[in-house]
């Protein structure tokens, strides 16, 4: 059976040794009273919650999946994970860095990414139900008039509630501007909605009395495709002015899916039968709410997979070191037993330190971009909020799609460490293998993210966001330019950030020449600013770490730094050089190939 | 539902067109008569059983698994699995490259080959009941006495008993010098057999009245370690003199593994209760006699993950051309239709041109490795024989683990390529990726492939078996040098094959100094060999197309082969350039690295 023990003291490094957040917070008025010392202590708990709650449940919740009985509608989900939920809602959890003005704790996001992380490494299945209310509460938030939000925030704030994001239908995924799903307006200023929706996450359960769906649908006079779209919120059960529930609204699960993972999670269909619900945000304007949890949702998936990596890497670790089979290649290392453990071989070295820098540098990436959501939402200077949103919306693919791609990795390296036993249902790697695959698909592909990467947030703006985060890279290779100590971490990322800035111009003038040029190159692209995002953290880490043993610091963890970030510069950051000469291999060697694919 | 089609084209253009086989035949004695039109009819029989037969039963097979009656030790495996099998049986197609001597059919080995690539697409699961079988006749056969030979030999030719290798324990996989099973000797010269094997593939099932177990134990006087191994042969139901069955012996299943995939086939642990069997080989040699079967096992994984990387490519390709979903980055192009089929995104043309491009290169390599395993077993030149059986020996562990990771990566993009959908059950796609994820592991880790490969094969015999391969490199260099139409593909092997030999030169001599140099390289180097190999396989069928091109051949097959060798040297064979920076890159790394992996 797996373990799991919370990165405790890799969450306090960053927060409070590299980005500094209280020093942030001090400049916020809302979180200006919040310190290291109540983080920590929220920490501490959470990550409690998440190893003696929720991670217990990982492997039962899997085996068991969630049941639906066709004559009730109704969805039963394994055994535990209701109680389970019934405590995060005790515990505040749920309300943790929700809006004060609706029962919310005010917390700062990071923090709640922090908890999320934890979660997701307990039990990414039973962390959907949560997580995904969190998307529901931000589009009502941001959209919601003051009747809806009176009516659905208190709940959701509190976890009384849960959210869902209804979009998929079973002819569209990424191109929602093919949706059928009808509003059609009823005299009290409602509508009534109509429809198929599929693979709704959390899209029926028996956690709560009610569920918050928000659903995309078409009114009549909608123009075709996307901007035809308008964004509905749709209550399980109709909710009266006073709070209190009314009659069962028709949108009924009509089937569970069977899949590879998340086997404790209920991906919904959902038949919308003459529903009722009220519009959110303007008519016809429905995909720009929706992308409000959208990108919530996106760096929500990143975090899944941080979260599975973190946990796989320790599993594997502690195998790695309890496994006795053959003997070193440089000679006998445990004299007394019949055989060295595996961790003498440099290879299996190598699968356990990969999946140790992708925790570690996805850890950096998600709370650089949690803070900077923070300052995006709290801080007082306007440009401060304008130029982290931009850096938020530069990151959101990056986070999506680099991190569930190397948690793709990490957990098969991590399950490979394992031998024949990891392909064993009980020790559990395989389960984070499966539950990590749906990161790499859902709340838009991999190749999605990559597209709007390149073509929206790089060339949308002629680089002029890349920009931003190329200046923070040059700001600190000046600042750390003449320190050889750091040269190693330095040297690496000043040359990638000039070939980053050369490569980015070359593709954007073949783009402006044919689009396509644009498609060929944008996953090798995304991987690349993985890595220049990646190498930066990493060197801020290795800075931080190396002024600790300078000072004098003798507690191993600075050391355990510097020999991650090492391996990573070594062993991993080396991939952009294939990367970049196969992104400029162009696109007719793909789309001349109409014989090869024929 | 997925479909499967036979790629008897792409097996005949291998055959005939590129390694023109029958001409290799005429100089082989047993082998002489073989001609094109056999071996075209026989595979067309194998393919149609394969589709038609095995494959209908691979999800169906998989949702249900076998299951095992704890009070009888019997084992029921799923519905239509033991009717497949007789009909297997009864075409014939057990006996395919079999000894005459035993009723075998005597065809090449490289007809079997292709067999099972069909049989590995249709069903991996099912598939492992006859190819386990193979191992044990391989066994059996080389070091068998004329008594087991004359006992076993005619029921695992014909099908109608199966075979199994019981080699892992619960302590020992990869490190076999610590297997505890102890054989007893009996005043009949016969043994009895003590002890627990566990991940037994097709262990224990209802196809056949027997099962013939090969199986590593330790006899009484046996030296510690690895010499002290001897192999026996237990058969389920012990075998009178006359070939009817006797006793049951007590070698019985005490449970079944849950794993990941291959739910179809009986993964089981044995317990030897005092089993009567044979000793095979000289004592304490059992090892050298297991690698008989190892070598013939570790091909066969590498062909299992071909024929997933065929089918799952198949799928995704017809999802790709039927899906509609937004418009081609270039314009419109199904403009009668509400969405373009999404095969007009270049990612999705690089994800499926990644599958074919490992399908085609892997088929390549694993036709070009049977037919030198023909050679090996029936070329009347003893130095033919020789250099045959040393290229295998050096292709063994790159046909193992480059074809698996490979597989990994193909049957992965291959889901992708279905987004959501790809992610639930009825679709198969997930399938093919579960099923896939267990060769990367059984026979050997890819890990120890690569130790085998530059430790033993490469290093072992300073390069002497590397250069061999290496001429043939050169040769075709030499023949196509001048030929600008070539020039595209020779150029990269000319360089590559240039930067191998000193690459290898200097891995060697920093192994010299520290044996751990090797143990960090090891995996990089593999991957570098195995596009040597592939690249090498790519230029020799491009040249073939490109040569039946000019020759007037309008047959579009010619123009699908460059234009797949063309993506592959573009995007695929660059990854060379990181992987011999990070091989460089050395063991101090990954050594040095105590605090991060404490």
């Amino acid at each position: 059976m797996p373990s799991y023990q919370p990165p405790l003291r890799d969450m306090q490094f960053l927060l409070h040794e590299v980005f500094e957040v209280t020093q942030e917070f001090q400049a916020m008025p809302r979180h200006a009273e919040v310190d290291a010392d109540t983080i920590n202590a929220v920490l501490e708990e959470a990550g409690k919650f998440a190893a003696d709650v929720v991670f217990p449940l990982n492997i039962s919740g899997d085996e068991q999946g969630c049941t639906l009985d066709r004559d009730t509608h109704a969805v039963t989900t394994p055994e535990g994970f209701k109680q389970a939920y019934a405590q995060y809602v005790e515990g505040g959890w749920a309300a943790l860095s929700c809006d004060p003005e609706y029962g919310g704790q005010g917390l700062p996001f990071v923090v709640n990414q922090c908890l999320y992380e934890m979660l997701n490494s307990a039990n990414q299945a039973w962390t959907m139900y949560p997580g995904l209310s969190h998307g529901a509460y931000e589009a009502l938030h941001t959209h919601g008039t003051e009747a809806q939000k009176q009516l659905y925030l208190p709940k959701l704030t509190s976890g009384e509630w849960t959210g869902t994001m209804c979009l998929t239908e079973a002819h569209c995924g990424t191109d929602l501007g093919l949706l059928r799903t009808k509003a059609e307006p009823l005299p009290d200023g409602s509508y009534k909605l109509t429809g198929n929706k599929i693979f709704i996450s959390a899209g029926e359960h028996d956690f709560t009395e009610n569920i918050v769906h928000l659903v995309l649908a078409r009114l009549p006079d909608a123009p075709a495709g996307s901007k035809g779209i308008s964004l509905f919120v749709v209550p399980k059960f109709l909710v009266n002015a006073d709070g209190s529930l009314g009659e069962r609204n028709p949108i009924f699960c009509g089937g569970l899916e069977h899949k590879m993972g998340i086997h404790g999670n209920a991906t919904a269909q959902l038949n919308l039968d003459g529903a009722v619900g009220t519009l959110v945000g303007q008519p016809h304007k429905g995909l720009a709410a929706m992308f409000v949890m959208m990108n919530a949702a996106r760096l929500g998936v990143g975090n899944q997979s941080l979260g599975l990596t973190e946990v796989a890497f320790q599993n594997a670790l502690a195998y790695a070191k309890d496994r006795l089979q053959m003997r070193s290649l440089s000679g006998t290392k445990a004299k007394d037993k019949p055989a060295d453990p595996i961790i003498v071989h440099p290879d299996v070295r190598r699968m356990l330190l990969t999946a140790k820098a992708y925790a570690e540098g996805g850890r950096a990436l998600s709370t650089f971009c949690a803070v900077l959501i923070d300052k995006e939402l709290h801080h007082p200077d306007e440009k401060v909020r304008k130029d982290s949103a931009e850096l938020v919306a530069l990151l959101t693919p990056v986070v999506k799609a680099f991190l569930t791609d190397n948690g793709w990795t990490a957990t098969t390296l991590s399950q490979q460490v394992y031998g024949g036993h990891g392909y064993i249902k009980e020790w559990g790697m395989e389960q984070f293998v499966r539950d990590a695959r749906i990161n790499m698909i859902y709340e838009g592909t991999n190749g999605v993210q990559a597209l709007d990467l390149l073509g929206r947030k790089v060339l949308g703006n002629q680089g002029a966001s890349l920009k931003k985060f190329g200046k923070l890279v040059a700001r600190l290779v000046e600042e750390e330019g003449v320190n050889e100590k750091m040269a190693e971490f330095i040297n690496p990322i000043a040359l990638l950030g000039e070939q980053m800035t050369k490569f980015t111009t070359e593709i954007g003038f073949k783009g402006m020449q044919n689009p396509d040029e644009v498609g060929a190159a944008s996953v090798d692209y995304l991987r690349v600013a993985g890595h220049l995002v990646f190498g930066y953290l990493f060197a801020r880490m290795a800075q931080v770490a190396l002024r600790a043993i300078a000072a004098g610091n003798s507690d191993p963890f600075y050391l355990a730094k510097l020999q991650t970030a090492r391996f990573y510069f070594a062993k991993l950051f080396p991939e952009t050089a294939t990367l970049m000469r196969t992104a400029r291999a162009g696109s007719r060697v793909l789309m001349d190939s109409d014989a090869a694919l024929a």
